[in-house]
């Protein structure tokens, strides 16, 4: 398996349009093949020192494995998503896993 | 959905039998049955600006929902874990997400 976990920091946090651009273009994504499950959400209600619940959205993707997670990084959906999109963060905070 | 995921920076990690006792520390969590997947993994070989691979080993679960997560946080095997574990980490960092 392969993790690609992206963390968002909106440039405009208190814009719920930017917020809501930012979802869509997530949603977006589920509909490239190449992704086994996709996860897409906002930070739980945990907290404690440890848990960085600072970013405005969160983007877990798993793949069967790399190849499959290179297939995604290339697909024009997904460069269409980047090309639309990032504009609306300020940071990203990527965290990629090889993983069983 | 709900996600935690955590990433452990070693306080050893030129230990191989440190990174061991962590990875069947971490092993041990599969049996949790409020688990629904659990992935566990180390840094993938991508390198770009916005990737941290820092860490040395991660935990990736999910959870049908925050209950399930709370199950788990007080869990026995879980508690074991940590009291048996938490000496191998310099560092935790948490995300925990409220997926769809």
């Amino acid at each position: 398996m392969f993790l690609h976990s992206v963390y968002f920091w909106l440039s405009n946090p208190e814009s719920t349009d930017d917020r809501a651009a930012l979802q869509a273009g997530l949603e977006s994504l589920r509909g490239i093949s190449a992704i086994q499950t996709a996860y897409i959400g906002t930070p739980a209600e945990t907290r404690r020192p440890v848990i960085d619940h600072s970013y405005d959205l969160s983007l877990v993707l798993a793949f069967a494995d790399k190849a499959a997670h290179d297939v995604y990084q290339d697909h024009p959906v997904h460069l269409e998503f980047v090309a639309e999109c990032k504009h609306l963060w300020s940071q990203v905070k990527i965290y990629d896993v090889d993983a069983k």
